[in-house]
């Protein structure tokens, strides 16, 4: 049962082919599909193209259909070609000739762009929700252990004093930076397509104002071509915002696998959390960090590859966009677990106090030496000859309790003001009116 | 005169390798580097660092050297590494020992990162102010062309109908968009890294907060280990941006030379901005929008290569991070040439107001003609059965002037709600604020 | 049942989140890591660290096991990580204690480098097979169509006379050299990792060369710490390889696309190979070829995704490597059906054999007129002038029966010469060796 | 002076955004435009477009004008657009009318298309021969310290025993691979697209295997439509080998970055060889290894970059790929100098042969000691259980002299067997073809 479907028999081996991944990711769309549809009918009626009966027997399904779809209940089945063809068919196996109406005045392509742009919508959120967590935990991990001091290297050479608040607290600061390329993908995602029909509009005289407040979109995307240019763009966007996320995890998964070595002993983490060896007992791998950090990098190819599948394609819509969805589609759900695991490990993080004692630390301080003579009034270039000259002779004493005091140094955090920044950025994002929507139009 | 030079020769070869291209690319950073270190000093002085008489001296002499950089006379002499070594070589060799002063609580690694967000900042938004005009050319354009007619591709194959109107409002309604991953890339950039020394703070007093004014960012970059951790990831998130706005100009520049072939010939320019050949005298080589699609195409390749160059190297500074500079530092110069450029040629394109006339295009009017027996009360089902059955009998008659009403499409492109829509996103930009700060720094 | 578990549970979610896709994924390489179990052993009896009995039992139920993969009777199951530990499981639930004698002298990690060095070279060559049709196809189409001109374009315009017969045969040249590409591949991954153990060798007297002849590999990765740096290295090989036949298959898929738009009509397809609808009767949407487009335009992303993950990772084995299972092994299934698909829509291309008859295309003829006067007698500067005034003048009249006779002109395609460069290349791989050798392994 | 230009002025800004870095890159082609030209009107004189007295005045003109190029004495004067032009130019003004009559049967685009192959099949041959001193460096440290042992790692975690004979070995043997994937863009390289024209052959009756002979090509890109296809392909097939080379270079200057790090100190640098710090006398940065790295790591993003400027462009010329030029032509002179800068740094690499001695390194040596006892009787259950009683009680005493015997193993690296290797390819190279090829054309 494929829509398009023409007299004559369809190769099985092409409709494998260009079916491809479409049944078993189209699952991931059912929820959005059914909200976008329940939107478009609600329109529909008010244009006069449904009556009000109508309406009311297709939103009772479709909100039925939707509780089955979050209970786990659907599934696209053999010989139907995506989750527009299932919910169709569903009610119109149950409601009869009524469920082909839900199509009028939309094509595949603008109701495959607006369940993109909900399905997205709804990731994002939840991707930004589990930011949040991730972020308060390395506050707290930056302030328990603000007096700790840490080895600070440059070029992978010891260079200077630094700490677990220092180091526990750049990794939330960058999680703020982060949510900025969220919120701009978030931005864009939250616009709305529909009615966009073929990418050339309709000659219905459709209410797409009317369907953007039912959804909770911020805007429409209003030129129709623009809206279905929409498709690759959005994702491209998106792909772009969640590699900014996975280039923070990565480096903390980095730093995270370095520091657990032996070689540094800056961390560590219980035994159920890493894998070992009976005889090679201070063996401790640390796999679930190394997994964070490969998911990640592999996360970051993702907006080249959608580049890849676009780039050089003219206006209008291609079929190439359907591939995109088989990277696109599943990357939420890697994102989300890596922060999830992320937060989960770093309560459970163990830090070494005593790293900084080694004796291969000791020059760290000298240049924290060669400052605080200036401040007690030793020309610069005195203090530095003073302290090189210590050092020759094996004379030089660390000063291990110097105090930096300024924004940002070990000594002044400022983690209030980074959670500040946090709080400022989450101020933007429209959930609130999103959710008004969606209560509205799936309980009524 | 390298400044970390210690006793015996550098081999030469090794110099040259690791000096690579940073003599001429830090040429474009000289301008910042003042400023720059204009704001540190008067923070100096504020903490007692530097006498006000010291302060005054300095002052004066960074704002000649200042003008001598607009003036276009200043550069990096052999056998000096770098823009800062240069800087302080022309006030030391200009003021003598007082010169040397400006270095103190600072490191060479804040420097650069403040000299790359000030360069950054003051690039990007030379790149904004010229997709304004590009986009205002494209609205000019959809309007004056919204009657004229365009035949509607999706897989290549003609559709729908469109217009000139849709087509020319769609790449304005995509600049708009773009906006938002500059707007986002533009507040990453726009906080104050200087002060967080080689990465780990100083314990100098400094005062961060007052050079962060001076300078007129948003926000400080508080924690110092982030605000290391702030090269190349501010260039990565950067480059995104401009990935979208490229992509954007690469597909306009991909309809344009399909759209100005024979086999389309929708658009054409004037002789003399393209290509030709006297014996094919019907070829006019689009030379210029190839040129604008490879170097978009190009750009959207930047992100993953800064990504190569920065993935997995654990937090601190590394020398890696200067090879990013060889590719980004010379991305905008192309990209504001790139958005200057199309704007000069959709200035001067020639649409052709009959295109649609041709008879493969006569088809595309026939879902036009089944939605207008709907509306006007045949059922769907037979107005498509009889549509089908005429244009099987050679029947057919296109109406070519049906109305599309609903926002966005051919009949009501809603050009001014895109307008509004980047006058919205353009107010979030603080330039006015940077302005007044530097005119404040740079003038007294 | 993990290998390497310890006392204590193992958090589900961490499991879950570090197994990843490796059950699913691991069932590809069961075949062949039983292929390399059977080299394993009988190496180990050889050096005495099995009995000939034990030896000859293991093998008996290897084979028996090999033949239940080979009829799908084969899964991964709950609990167990991989495909490793399950054969283990097998061998020890049917044979007892002498089941776990298999791992002696052997690493996880350098079993997994050989199942996947066996399973890449069977795909390999899974691939050159596929590859040899397709350029026959494309041989047979450019020879049957070969007076059949077409309008040859640059810069999407217009230019020159060109022929069915060299486009066909272009696309059968390029996968001449896209051979060389996948035979530097094979090479290097034709070599034997195994005895490597965990990428520093083994104290037991392991016999190498032993193992690299009964696999029918070409040699060994001798050094056992490069042996283990072939994990991913191989990956990205084989990777950028396959990328080539990508591209040539995603230039060809585009090609195809445009001529098969009304504005070209070089090309169409029988109905049941194209999407279409009743009301716009001569749209045929090449969905299949815009599939393999997109198909191979991702494919072409595949090797930076690999290099994303392994870029800066110091030598030695990581988990990250796991990662890169996730894109790789299910490359070549996507490669595969790209490949026949393409192969089964050429044997259905319909050429259009009138398309040069447009008066759009008459010009294309001019070069070739202005030549025919040069050769005989008339100076170029002469005849170009000539012709210019005759187009001018509207007098231009084209001569279509010029013959080009040069080597790989229209009228001297050399396709026996392609032809005999392909047999060449394929003679290079030494698919013989690797057959008697498994043939031996597997069946005694 | 624009050989296409036609009346009408074009506008400076353009002509600046067309010509791009046209001017500059062309002169690195400049030697291999004269050897084309040379081999093309030699052919051309003997199909009776030239007469010998003609072909003659101009051989000796040409081989002038390439010396003059070696020397240095060439540039492309302004207002000249290109190499080609400004060859055309001097021997014009040189030698009068018949300097034009070299582009004969010619069109830039083939011109640029055997100037870009001659080109790269020099650059290429530059690297390979680059690559063999590096290798026989690291053979020869592989050999010299050969029983100097360095712990190894897996995930970062201190694991087994190693050594620095096959630390630098495993670098050596992957050059060999890689000159694989070299061979293979040799090959590709390596064939004559001279003859194609503009992409559609020529009506001269052109010999098109002599050119071939007399430019030393191993063939002909025969099919004229591929030779045009071969202008981006080659390009990228050549910038995945030169990425193979980089990813080897780029781990190994991870490894040397860490391994120099004070948590390692396996390996150190003459100081004139690292940049450090008066007062922290222990930091030795090793600023050239992590150029290399980041150079190299930037090689590895060309060919994506390639990838997306010609991804969905169909066959036949398109401006685009002239962008290409800007990253490519350069890229050689990156790879060259990484190669010859990591010898060099090899020249002078200083060995830590106690590094193994540290107390934290003892247990690496635990499954050496539990496969002594399997070796010497005890079952393997027993001997493990024994050593791990051991390490619990603190009577773990490490075996460091025990043998590695199997091939590639730390006490036989089989170094001979990997140069034999290495001989092998390498003969596979055909330079002396060239070589003989060249010698005629520019000597006689």
């Amino acid at each position: 049962m494929k829509l398009w479907q023409k007299e004559g028999a369809i190769n099985k081996e092409i409709e494998r082919f260009t079916v491809g991944k479409d049944r078993e990711l189209d699952v991931l769309l059912a929820e959005h599909d059914i909200t976008g549809t329940l939107a478009h009918i609600t329109m529909l009626e008010s244009i006069g193209l449904l009556t009000s009966e109508e309406l009311k027997v297709l939103v009772a399904e479709l909100r039925t259909i939707h509780s089955e779809v979050l209970a786990g209940n659907f599934e696209i089945e053999d010989g139907v070609e995506d989750v527009h063809s299932q919910v169709e068919l569903i009610l119109t196996q149950r409601l009869g000739e009524v469920g082909k109406k839900i199509h009028s005045g939309r094509s595949r392509n603008d109701q495959v762009l607006v369940d993109l742009k909900l399905f997205t919508r709804t990731e994002l959120r939840e991707v930004v929700e589990l930011i949040v967590p991730l972020f308060e935990q390395l506050i707290k991990l930056s302030n328990q252990y603000k007096d700790v001091k840490l080895p600070g290297y440059t070029h992978y050479q010891v260079a200077m004093p630094s700490s677990f608040g220092l180091w526990f607290g750049a990794y939330a600061e960058s999680l703020v930076d982060d949510l900025h390329s969220l919120l701009a993908a978030f931005r864009i995602t939250n616009k709305n397509p529909l009615g966009s029909a073929a990418g050339y509009g309709s000659s219905f005289p459709l209410n797409r104002t009317m369907t953007t407040e039912l959804l909770g979109f911020d805007d429409l995307n209003y030129n129709v071509v623009y809206a279905q240019m929409g498709r690759g763009k959005t994702e491209r966007s998106v792909a772009q915002a969640l590699s900014s996320v996975a280039a923070t995890l990565s480096k903390l998964a980095q730093d995270v696998c370095l520091y657990n070595s032996q070689n540094f002993s800056f961390v560590k983490f219980p035994d159920h959390l890493t894998t070992g060896s009976s005889i090679m007992p201070h063996k401790k791998n640390p796999d679930v960090f190394e997994l964070i950090r490969a998911r990640c990098n592999k996360m970051m190819a993702l907006p080249i590859e959608i580049s890849m599948i676009t780039t050089n394609l003219a206006s209008g819509y291609h079929r190439d966009l359907q591939i995109i969805k088989e990277s696109f589609l599943p990357v939420f759900e890697n994102m989300k677990s890596c922060l999830y695991i992320s937060k989960y490990m770093l309560e459970n993080i163990i830090v070494n106090d005593s790293a900084i004692n080694e004796e291969k630390y000791k020059y760290i301080f000298s240049v924290d030496v060669v400052n605080n003579m200036v401040l007690n009034g030793t020309s610069f270039r005195d203090a530095y000859k003073q302290v090189g000259l210590d050092i020759e002779a094996g004379n030089f004493e660390p000063i291990m309790d110097l105090q930096h005091s300024h924004e940002g140094s070990m000594g002044n955090l400022c983690n209030d003001k980074i959670q500040e920044m946090m709080q400022a950025v989450m101020a933007e994002f429209s959930f609130d009116k999103i959710d008004a929507a969606l209560e509205h139009l799936l309980k009524g």
